[in-house]
This record gives structure tokens, C-alpha cells and sequence, in this order.
């Protein structure tokens, strides 16, 4: 079948008019190449449709949510089952406790869960805490992290003021020195420190963080007395089973979690330890829909899934044999691929790409035939994702190297992009 | 069937183990007398069960979400018909779409529409886009009104800086003196007001904002060039089907809804006008589940129920029936009973009742007979409160009051709101 994208581009008038921009937010395909589908129509496994019936091999999974495959049977039995009793109610269900138990049991440094909606509520509910427990204000950050859309994080600076982020302080992510030095610039004053188990950042290769580094964060937050934030929103479940930071040796005080832990129902969570539970028990935090039962009952059903079946192997598994097809397949074509980060939330970059275009000339290419890949956001793995649709990404992926390669000389940057970098 | 609650104290025992103080946000019972049920089983129509299976006519609908009663078939209808096809996705469903142009057809002020999960994120969306749409800092907010549980508007100071507030300037609702004053002090800095429907603070009489304060607010704001937010979060669609300043001849410039707008599915939007659009199409906002198609099709199909049914007329002639039996049993019974605010959403409290006591007594026994009603929050009327619910929840009251009469000298105020209101 022939890609097309008729109803695509009615779509996309339609949405000008009715919201600003015609999209916001991170699904918005306004940094994505110019013909990428904005509007999609149903999904099954790692398969996605979009608004003109294009069929995919979808390698973004909602940006995250769906870990199983979209529509995984078990999640959505225990939804419907829950939902057949209630949802949204005047208190919460029990599930909420059978869920925060589960949590305890399984993530190493948890003794208590609270949950929330989005991952931003979880991050800032974190931030929160952290400074009600010892009444201090200094958060530290990692310079360029994502975490999430609030005013104190969000990456945009538009309607933001200085009092949102006054006392947000950065450092250089992975670098001793850095985060050190904004311990001693802010003595007796931090409250927390946020940290993601890798650095995950848009049009930047990935590295995970070194061992000395994560257990310095430690010891400089025992020593000041500060909580240790680890931030597992985007790569939760998809590096360990527990907490991302325990391979290295160290537990944090805090942990955020959402997109992918209840496969694509609006969940997050904010696990903690002992040390943090007075200061999490005085905070107003709260939602209209935190409490929804049906979200917890697939949460409940995926934390199942993820202690009791080989997923994270399958996806690993997966991940890498993409991974080694690609680099053979662009050896062959003569361009330099820099696949970074974990097999399971791949980052492709090309070498000698320094205006993005040949990435991006190259996703448009397996866009058009069937495999949905990001020029510049890292993607997610499920267990979707099988043989066949990794042979098939394989395939697609070589056409693609071919017909980049043919039309190299025409290629242009992408004009959004131009001025956002600054190119 | 005599009330029990073996299992809800089993069930809070549990959750004191793994929950901060064994429950948090608004759905918590620690400040609602001490038996009343923390967990939830299931619910139907306006009716509820709690953990050890008590039925109640539940007068809080999920605090607001429940409009048109628990588990409406078409809702449920079309929530389901999305759900085979796909939820959340990498990028929306043209649900979306129809949802917005519905938003704009249907809501006077709207020419776009944002949605995203909580009311806190539609009203904190809205303060950034009004920041963002002069490049100014200043916030107005009536002092005590409830705008979400974010740093810069929860009503618990615990972990919240300085920094967050240091651009909200609290003036006196209702109050033309006040709010021109505010304007006054910040001249060429104010960048929006946010006002609520009417005033609906908690442990407080409610009352209807005057026509010519709020045309004042309009005035103040035109002549500043600064935005105009109601607040609709709580209120919208229980007072009128448009927005609902509309009757006082006020037009805000934006509108945050969430709550009922998907009868109990998690949606919640930023409705704005046309002068606002630029400005919106700046900020970066979004979630993780903030493109969810199911509960976008929820909403279209509650947006249609409201605009085509008379389920407005229903819930207030139910309120006004409840409002009016209760008024009589109360002076039978020799009580005043002060009830405000829209027979749609009532307040009631107790004349000569300080410390609240003689409520939290009233609300007991009719807790306890099988009637939720809340002894200092507003309540919440939904088309499931037919005739039946309503003339039963009279009857529990007409013996409650009788009750409360009977032990009124045991009575005792509640020990956490001793604390709280320094009573």
C-alpha cells in the first residue's frame, strides 16, 4: 500500500484552528520531519495506524507509556474488571493499597507510595517534599535534564519568572566536581538533588552515569542531610526491575515514576523511604483523578508482568538486535551511526550530521515505509516488538540507508530546527 | 443492613503502613468525622459502597467528576468504542479535534482549546499563558481561593518557597475596592486575574459573585491588558452550560475546566480566546497522558449530554428539593441550617455551630443511615439523584437530626480541626 497522508493534512487544518499551534506539548510533530503523521487511530502491540490507515512499527510507544505492546490482554482484563466496579469515586479503592504494597515489596528503597497523573506531578511532588523536610530550599539539577513541564522544569522559557526557578540550581550531569561544587555553594541550604538513571537528553547521544559519580551523589546528600531524587519517569522498567540506581551501589531517598508502569493508563507514583515519610505525610498534594481505581488495577497488573516474566530480556534482547542490524546495515551504506544509551531506549544519531538532516532524511525514509524511528528523541522498546517487526524494521531501515545515500545532495535541514539550534 | 467497618479499619491499618499518614490529597477522611469511610468498593448512579459493602447516596460524586452519575451508559459507551481502537498512543487521535471544535462551538469566550489531566495543570497552564502574553509576573487571586495544589497555589505552606509565591498577590473576593487596589499597587505588571464562579471555600458559607464586581474584573483587565481567567475547575457545567460569567455579562479571556467535563474520565482543559492564542502557542506545557483518546471521547460525549439534554434542570430541581426538605426537617428539629451557594453544589452548615461540632454530628448519623453528605465541603449533585435519592436522603436526615438532638450534650468538635482552625 501506498503511504499517504491526505486526511492527515485536513486533520492538521482542522487542528490549526482549534488549538494553538495545531499541537503542543512533546507529541507535537512540529521538530519531527514535515511529512511525519501527527494524528494516529488505533494501535495493537508495537503496530500503530495512523489517521490516513498508514500501518507502522512503532519505536516511540507513546513516548514511553506502552512497555507490553498497546492493548497487552492481562492489563486490559485487569482495567476492565475494575472498571466494571469503579473508577473515579469519592475515595479511593483498595487497589490503591494492594498497589503501594506492591511497589514496596518490589522497588528496593521504597517503604511508601503515593500516586499522581503525570510524571511532572511526581518530580515536583518530590521537589516538594524534599525541601519540607528539612525546611530548605536548593534543589539541584542536572544542566539540560528533563524533568517535566512544570514551571519550575519545563525546558521552554516562555511566561516562566525568576521566582519559579530561584531556587533551582544546576550542575553538570556525571561530573564530581559540578555537583560538589553546588554542594558548598549552597551549604546548609539543599534540600534535594534530582538525578535520571542515564542521561537522556533530545539531539544529544546518551551515557549512562559511572558508579563513583552516583555514589559521591550519595554520600554528599547523607552528609548534608539532603534527599536523594532518582528520577525514573522515562526509563523506569526498562533498565532494571527496581530502582535504576541499585546496580551501582546506590538507593535513593526518592524515586519518581510513570509513562510505562500501568502500560499506557494514566498513572505516576512517588515511592520514598522511611527517612522521607514525615515530610511526604505533611505536603498538599492532590488531583482530581489521583485516586481513579482503574490506573492502579493496571499498575498492579503490570508490576505482575514485570516481576514475573522475562519482558526486560525480550526487550533487551530486541533492542540490541536492532541495534547490531543497523550498525551493519550502515557500514554497508558508508554512514557512521552513533547508537547510544540502552538497547531498550535506543538513540540514533548519525556521524557528520551536525545540521541533523541526513537523520532526518533518513527516519523520513523508514517513516514512509513503515517504521516509525525519532531523529533526535531517544525511543522505547516493548515487548511488542518480536522478530518479525524487528526483521521487518531491518529491511525498511536498508531502503532507507539507499534512498538517503541517492538523494544525499538534495537533503536540507529542517527549518524548525535551524532556528531552535540556532544552525 | 447494619453499618459496619471491620474491614475499612483493617484497610487503614494497611494503609498507614505503606501510604504517608495513610492517605493524602482531597479524598482524605482526616479532617470528615472519624468513622467516615476512607475506601471504596464500587458505585452506580449516585449510589456507592464502601469497603465492608455500605450502600450510600453519595452527595460528593467523586468531589465533582460524577455529573451525570456513576457508570453513565453513554459515556461508558463511548469511552469503550475508543478503547478498541487505541488510547494512548505517540501522538493523538482525531478525538481530539472533535473535542476542541466542540469546546469552541459550545463555550461563548472559547476560540481553542488545550487539554491536559488535572485542574491544576489547566490553571497553571493558564498562569504561565498569561505571564507569557505580555511578558509580566503579576498573578491576582482572591486570597483563600482554591486554584489546585501546585507550589504556587496549594493551600499548605509545607514545602513551598518564597520564590513560588513570589508573584501571586492575593486580593478580596468579590471585593471592587480590593481588586482595583491590587491592579493599583502593580501597575503595568499584572499579567492575569483568576476568579471562581462563586465563592466555595471550605468551612465557609458560599456566595454568588455581584455582576458588577465582575464587570469591574473585565474592565480592570482591558484596561491593564492583562488576561481574565475563571476558573471553572470546580463548578463548570453544575451552574450553566456556557461559562459560567456568561450571565453576568462577563467574558473571560480563559477558562480552566476539568473535573465533570468527562463525567469521571481524567481530562481537564484551557479554554481560550483568540487574544490569547499567540501566547499559548509559546509556553511548553504537557504530560505523559495528557493525549489520551478515551477520555477525550468521554468528555465529546458528556459535551453532548450537557448541550442537548436538560440534565442541568434535573440537578437543580433535585438540589432545590434536597435544599428545601432539609430546610424544614432542620426547623422542625429546632436547627438553623445555613445552606449556600447553587442548589447544585450545596454547602450546608449549622447556625451557632463554631466548632462545627453539631455538624460533624449530623453528617455522622446520616453517614451511618446510608446518606454521604460533608460537614465543610461543598457537595455535588449529578442526574443519578433522581427522586428516589432524594426523598430517601430526607428521611436519613429527618433521623439524624432527631439523633443529633438526642446526644447533643455528648457532642464533641473534631480533634484535627480543633488543631487546624485553632478553635
Amino acid at each position: 500500500m501506498t503511504w499517504k497522508n491526505n486526511r492527515q493534512l485536513d486533520l492538521r487544518e482542522r487542528a490549526q484552528k482549534v488549538i494553538p499551534g495545531g499541537m503542543y506539548g512533546h507529541e507535537s510533530t512540529k521538530l519531527l520531519p514535515s511529512d511525519f503523521p501527527q494524528f494516529f487511530d488505533r494501535a495493537e502491540g508495537a503496530r500503530i495506524w495512523d489517521a490516513d490507515g498508514n500501518e507502522y512499527v512503532d519505536f516511540m510507544c507513546a513516548y514511553g507509556p506502552s512497555l507490553l505492546g498497546y492493548g497487552f490482554k492481562p492489563v486490559e482484563e485487569a482495567a476492565a474488571s475494575q472498571r466494571a466496579r469503579g473508577d473515579t469515586l469519592t475515595g479511593p479503592s483498595d487497589v490503591m493499597i494492594d498497589l503501594a504494597e506492591q511497589f514496596v515489596a518490589q522497588i528496593s528503597h521504597a517503604d511508601w507510595a503515593m500516586f499522581c497523573k503525570n510524571g511532572t506531578d511526581a518530580t515536583s511532588m518530590a521537589m516538594v517534599i524534599a525541601r519540607a523536610y528539612r525546611d530548605r530550599k536548593t534543589i539541584l539539577c542536572a544542566k539540560g535534564a528533563y524533568h517535566g513541564a512544570a514551571p519550575w522544569c519545563t525546558p521552554r522559557m516562555a511566561g516562566i519568572t525568576p521566582g519559579d526557578r530561584a531556587n533551582i540550581v544546576y550542575f553538570e550531569y556525571n561530573d564530581a566536581d559540578s555537583l560538589a561544587d553546588a554542594f558548598k555553594q549552597h551549604e546548609g541550604d539543599v534540600a534535594g538533588v534530582f538525578a535520571t538513571p542515564f542521561r537522556h537528553e533530545v539531539f544529544a547521544d546518551q551515557y549512562v552515569v559511572d558508579a563513583d559519580y552516583a555514589q559521591l551523589a550519595r554520600r554528599l546528600c547523607d552528609e548534608a542531610d539532603a534527599l536523594l531524587i532518582v528520577d525514573e519517569v522515562r526509563a523506569g522498567f526498562r533498565i532494571a526491575r527496581d530502582c535504576s540506581w541499585e546496580s551501582l551501589g546506590v538507593r535513593p531517598d526518592l524515586s519518581s515514576w510513570g509513562k510505562c508502569i500501568a502500560n499506557g493508563y494514566p498513572i505516576s507514583a512517588l515511592l520514598g523511604s522511611e527517612k522521607a515519610r514525615t515530610a511526604a505525610s505533611t505536603v498538599y498534594v492532590t488531583g482530581s483523578f489521583w485516586f481513579q481505581a482503574v490506573p492502579m488495577a493496571a499498575a498492579l497488573k503490570t508490576l505482575e508482568v514485570v516481576r514475573t516474566t522475562d519482558y526486560l530480556e525480550q526487550i533487551q534482547r530486541s533492542g540490541q538486535r536492532l541495534r547490531d542490524g543497523l550498525d551493519g546495515l550502515a557500514k554497508a551504506h558508508g554512514f557512521g551511526l552513533r547508537q547510544t544509551g540502552p538497547a531498550t531506549m535506543p538513540q540514533i544519531l548519525f556521524e557528520e550530521d551536525r545540521d541533523f538532516r541526513i537523520g532526518y532524511g533518513w527516519v523520513t525514509e523508514c517513516m514512509k515505509r513503515g517504521v516509525i524511528f525519532s531523529p533526535y528523541h531517544n525511543m522505547f522498546l516493548s515487548t511488542g516488538h518480536g522478530d518479525a517487526e524487528i526483521d521487518f524494521s531491518l529491511e525498511v531501515a536498508d531502503e532507507a540507508f539507499r534512498a538517503v545515500r541517492a538523494r544525499n545532495a538534495e537533503l536540507e535541514p529542517h527549518p524548525v530546527l535551524v532556528a531552535l539550534l540556532g544552525l
